[in-house]
């Protein structure tokens, strides 16, 4: 009985695809841009009725599942140039309002104003939705679209509607929170294989084992989105703080003892839909899953990640004088124990030592290792708290967690040893921790002043 | 099994429900205006991060049920008058844009002005969403609004905004029917008693009676809507065009042989939720109903409403000169003959016959009735298709139905002998057929030229 | 979305019936018995392939329905009688097994003497289960033959093997558990009032009244017989033991505040299905029933009945002794202030009091009610604690509680006002306590050697 | 939404096993016989209520998983022998029995009789029911009695009275088929990859590609054993009978039209628990399947296997005449040129050709595979049509669709030329054609005269 309901749903709406996908197919997809003008003017003006307004939409809609890139842009461009709001009615509107400005004509010139700017774009994009899965169509449409922005921003109105409309339709109230486990519907854990973008996931064994008992895995899903995950996080539920991916990684390790379970590890956190950039929903995410975790688990008091550092290696490059800086004395005579030369982490030399560092051989060399450790998680604490970019981290996976309120708790050496931890961040790893005493005073500070909570030992690292 | 996912997951709702309650309700509600302002500004500003806005803006939606229809009033008052856009940055963003247009700044200077307008009102709003059931909570609230607007203008920009989201968060495409019968759930059954608004549902017996296996009732529901049905339309399955709701209404009555049934009459369609008004999704009900009724019963091939005639008498009463009109030579030999005389239908007299009409007493002189049922018949037909209010049918059932397709197929004599039917419509009621085939042009004809799609015989009655 | 799987299965349902009885009615229901013999000749020989035979039941499943009482009795008869073992076949069997014993060919021989003892009775009826809702089915046919078994015990085979195959399949691991609330499908409440054995259902308001948020209504389901519960109880959340029916039967009572419950009073169980009698599974009810409410609300401690008394008056009759005993000289010398004759309640005089005990007009007059007071709850006491009919406790509720592991916690005066209640124990009921701690040790004294587990109230009042 | 009631229900059942594991794991699992046979004991009597019989029963059965082989043969061993009937209880009976024979009580003897016959032992496994998954330990419990049966004849009777309770549990109207699709939980996907016993399923890729939207696939379920299929059928919908198994197999192929699909071919049907030896469903399994499927694609009209010969190869090693008697002398004179001697298929020398025939490697030999074609036709279908064992068809796959009503339809060359099916059947498979008129006469003719269908070309290949 179990899965019964699931499938025969989903089948309907399989079946329902095919039999419109077999409608629409009647008729030749027309990619004339003549022909697709005329189209995109009928749905804009929504003649004969809304249901055959929507039948128009969808087929417009299957239209642009078939053309290639360039067309696409050209569509999308069609729809932004020439269906936007006309700057003569704005001005009128905008002249009256301004005149009612302070009289009780305000609020109706206010809204007159509104109509004039209501663009007809809108209404073209959102009539796709009539297509099956059209929530997903214009989610992808809108990641098409934020591709072809960089070099054509006169897109960039139609796009700021649209991130409107999606993040009305994605407002945090309308997710649904799911756990996710080897019961899942393989179509489901298929697309996680897919989405994963911490660590990738290398087999269905793999996948299974992140799914184990000791494990919990959820994910925030759309009601019109079913089986496609919009962000889903792994947890690893342990008796201590892990520093350590590879053991949370390894199919091999024994099963951990939940019951004893004090510590909520967020080892990989993956957001699968570029087209919702902009639509925030990733701290709501954390803050359901604390609490479910902590429900089910009553020992658990805390909560934390373990993180990667992407940007740090890339940024040590820009910043040669960074590298030289972390370099204490007796750093230095570590490393030319080691092998390596003073001028290797100068300034301007700086390259020398990165160049080293480049894959992960020197981690065999013990010595250099060693000679390393102090240097580099000095340099990598000193990235967390100070690289800014536009005010704000440098580091992506750090303005995530910061702005969400959590704290840097702990820098973890030789933590990740795969060739993407080696290559990003020579291995370095971080934990981020949800202390939820703290967490709304770190979000306040942290949006208003940019101030980075972080604990005692990493504060004493970045110190000079 | 089968009701258990059902109810736990409602229950766990519940159970939300009331936790959240509890967390709140440790504060008293705090009803004083300044205090409110402070936390309408703190909700705009969105201060320490999104999930203890969205726990401000709870506690605010929660005072909000708290307080009587005045202070509410000037809750929304002050939302709408203090959290608008500002009319100088307006001003300085349309100078900009309209400086652009035709420049490739346009675009960024259309986004730009677009900014400016956005107002912190409709953000307010939206955090309400956090509470359990939050787009419950909203579309009350409009409902609220709406009342409030007849009185106070200065609201409507505010109610547009409103309607703008509550549009996009009630798109079809998000909308999913439903069968209810008497296998759902009580707490849904309740409400549709309450929300009946053609034929009242007397009892639990026959609002049973109206989901037998001769019937059927469909809903639309919202996924975030749980057991609210947002618009319900009742079908009785027969050989034949209904001419008759006391039979339909019967709990007496024999049930049909569905086996046999060729005609699907919708004879009560009933939307509920007045905080919706403009957001349209009544024709695709029907649309998609047509569709599940076919795939179960594939001898089905009328589908027609036995609909009410409401703004008859009424409009009758206003137009003495009509009912003057309507009556032949003949009519009025036979008037004379059944004791009415000639001056009570005169048009300045008009108001002695149709006090006669009052009540449904009339009906019981057959003599009477024999004599009137011509003219009423006539009176009815030309009220249908020529009555016109903003260049719209009058009645309001003739403008649903006409608008998505429909044609006047038939009018039926004594059709309705409820105290209501006597009073809007002297008994009568009216089929409108939904001809698949004709719906598209009946649609786009009604759209664009107003004309009205009739049967013969409907039509020749209206001739003069 | 919620309740459409629920519908949609159900629905299918109906269908496949709907189907299947249109297949079976296209031969006319032949009732004459040579036919049926012939008819279930064929089914107990199986001809023709599984699906046939399948198919061949269940049209004689269908004639079965149709059948007038006398006529079901011959068809049972005909079945017990005409389809019973061999008793030549038996007599072998059996001799070949008895020489066999203490052989290695014991094994062997016994499986053959089962073989020779299977009848083909069961065959026949089990073969029934293919019709939709087949186990409903026998369920209702056994509920025939327990009626018709007093008469005709040459049924009783028939009885004990299909009670054999009952409980095979009414194991109590196969039942379900399932929250009954006002969210359940209304067909399933509606079985509610039908089949609420204690306290009759009123009304919709009344259902509604005792699933309200104070509430808890249990079942147990079999997945085969869904929307029809085998047996339910209902629970009030109290801070005390209740004392009084009336008080959680008003509908106008205000909600309990479950926050502060201690104490959860089963105050009416009822088994719907009389075709199950003798497959037991109550007890495992309330000990799920208790593990549900012991995780929702942490704070109960106190699991109790309030439960009527229903063979108390009755007995009295039968044993005027037991009341004269219980007048002591102090009662006596009350009873004759408030106008009761010793006489009254003398052993051979005791139905002049008895029958003044008729009706409840007693209880209005305080004197009387008040001399009474003693000496009826030390009758009830004695009552539940000491008659006994074949060595258990002469009231079946009292059987049925005990047997589970309560005790006898607490008698209460007035405390079912109801005409019901006063016919059945002058208004007396009764509380048992499940008390987690000694439920087994309750169970096993009870067993073995009848032990009673009483409060020492009730046991003092017992006392001679 | 779609999988969370699904995960929710599983994991609830988890957390029971869990909690349950825990209060049992309180003890050490006692594997002493002494011990054992103590609580076997305690469980034959019931002592302490059911609830506590339940709980102790629940504990053995936890014992019983921790057992070796020996030791678990010789739990099943001292039930079987000392919790069996009483000869000389079964012996008083029985003598009441015959002496009431003809008599008013010879009904009530009879049911004496049968209570004497009654073993303590079906009580004691049947409460082994308890524990989470009770229904899958017992399958599997059987599965392990049937392993010791055959050199344990003592065990005899238990495999019989489990078998019958085993039969009553599974009584097809109590099974549920499903659709299994790549949206069904991964858990249950992983078991049929284990299951899958005609064509192994080589990948997640291999599974996936089997459930694409041009095949099927259907188990029958118990609802007490949720995620685990009894039995399941793999269907390709195709435009003619399928001769190719491989083709089938192909994950590259391109998928099928199935608005074209005339034909289903069942190409794999698995049963996968040993335990329910005897139970049938499997003829059940495939006419529900065809009315699904008629249901969903109404222009299916041929159903049909493409099914191995899993024992020709075995018997014609064992028949070397009937080998040499498939040789015509054209089939001599074409194999002669192809190299093979006639000595090698001479009665007596038929091990060289058999020889020869090891392994596909005589395929690619143009000529040699000419020659062979029609003889190895020959044989097969003469195997088919002739070989009897048990006065039933020897090959087990035939068995089973014969006796479901399917006829042999067609042979097929080189059908599946994986090593499995050249070693089992020189690379031969068969079409059975389930012929939706022709099943019941079929079905019947096979059972009761062994007769078994053929099409006219299978028929005329076999004819001498």
């Amino acid at each position: 009985m179990t899965g019964s309901g699931l499938v025969s749903r989903s089948l309907s709406k399989v079946r329902e695809l095919v039999v419109n996908a077999a409608q629409l197919g009647r008729e030749t997809v027309a990619k004339d841009p003549e022909h697709i003008r005329r189209q995109l003017q009928e749905c804009a003006e929504g003649r004969g009725g809304e249901v055959s307004t929507r039948l128009r939409a969808a087929r417009l809609a299957e239209t642009y599942l078939h053309l290639d890139d360039a067309q696409r842009r050209g569509f999308l461009r069609m729809i932004a140039h020439e269906f936007g709001p006309d700057p003569a009615q704005v001005a009128n509107a905008h002249e009256a309002y301004q005149a009612a400005v302070g009289t009780p004509a305000q609020w109706d010139a206010e809204a007159r104003l509104r109509a004039a700017m209501r663009s007809r774009r809108l209404r073209i994009l959102t009539q796709f939705n009539a297509i099956p899965q059209g929530v997903k169509f214009l989610v992808d449409l809108r990641a098409d679209l934020l591709r072809y922005l960089a070099d054509d921003p006169a897109l960039k109105p139609l796009d700021r509607e649209l991130e409107t409309r999606l993040s009305a339709w994605f407002d945090v109230g309308f997710l649904e929170l799911q756990r996710i486990t080897w019961n899942s519907p393989a179509a489901l854990l298929e697309k996680l294989v897919g989405y994963e973008a911490v660590h990738e996931i290398q087999s269905w064994q793999d996948l299974k084992n992140r799914l184990d008992s000791d494990r919990r895995c959820y994910a925030f899903f759309h009601p019109r989105m079913p089986l496609e995950p919009l962000i889903f996080v792994q947890v690893a539920l342990l008796e201590d703080l892990a520093d350590d991916v590879q053991r949370l990684l390894d199919i091999e390790a024994p099963l951990a003892d939940t019951t004893k379970a004090t510590t909520a590890i967020f080892y990989s956190i993956s957001a699968t839909q570029p087209g919702l950039r902009g639509v925030s929903f990733g701290n709501f995410l954390l803050k359901r899953v604390i609490d479910d975790l902590k429900r089910d688990f009553p020992r658990l008091h805390v909560f934390a990640t373990l993180s990667p550092i992407p940007g740090l290696a890339r940024w040590a490059r820009r910043h040669p004088d960074a590298l030289a800086a972390a370099v204490t004395p007796a750093d230095a005579k570590r490393l030319a124990a080691a092998g390596v030369a003073a001028d290797d982490f100068a300034t301007d030399g700086v390259g020398a030592l990165l160049d080293r560092l480049d894959g992960g051989a020197w981690a065999a060399d013990a010595a250099l290792a060693a000679a390393l450790q102090d240097v580099l998680l000095r340099l990598a604490a000193r990235y967390l708290l100070e690289a800014r970019r536009d005010e704000r981290p440098t580091d992506a996976v750090a303005r995530f967690h910061l702005g969400n309120g959590a704290r840097v708790e702990r820098l973890n050496w030789l933590a990740d040893t795969s060739p993407k931890g080696f290559a990003q961040s020579w291995g370095l790893m971080v934990n981020y921790l949800y202390d939820p005493e703290r967490i709304e005073a770190n979000v306040e500070a942290f949006a208003s002043e940019g101030r980075i909570d972080a604990s005692t030992a990493v504060r004493r690292l970045a110190r000079r």
